[in-house]
């Protein structure tokens, strides 16, 4: 059965985002006053086809684990769509 | 009061994804046979200062139509975390 899986990749909290910076600003300069903060990561999303929901689950965290998220810098969360 | 949104960022489904498909030859390099499909987009967290979760929400809305999405190219969803 193919699975739709959702990887988030988010820089860490204690780490600066520049991009997020740049865009606060911007959205700032556009008008939107109540911004405070903006963090800027990736959204990846895989079709696996897997035995079963865990098996899925198992492959997309590999799949961050050993490609997508880079542990010094960012954290990852999985969720099944 | 602040409310934290995530805007999520995906290319549309009728377009090729160049990165996604490099990914997902990577993956499968990797031994991750399952995977059928990758698509890669961003996701942004925004602190909001609003008076209610509407308010937090049009004005998270307002920064994905104005700068965060391009709509020739992507679609965005938006939600309170």
């Amino acid at each position: 059965m193919i699975y739709t899986i959702a990887i988030n990749v988010m820089p860490l909290k204690d780490l600066l985002d520049p991009q997020g910076k740049a865009v606060m600003g911007g959205l700032q300069n556009l008008g939107l006053k109540g911004v405070q903060d903006v963090r800027i990561g990736k959204r990846i999303t895989v079709q696996i086809d897997a035995e079963n929901e865990s098996a899925a689950l198992s492959a997309a965290e590999e799949a961050a684990k050993k490609l997508l998220a880079n542990p010094v810098m960012e954290h990852f969360e999985i969720s099944l769509l």
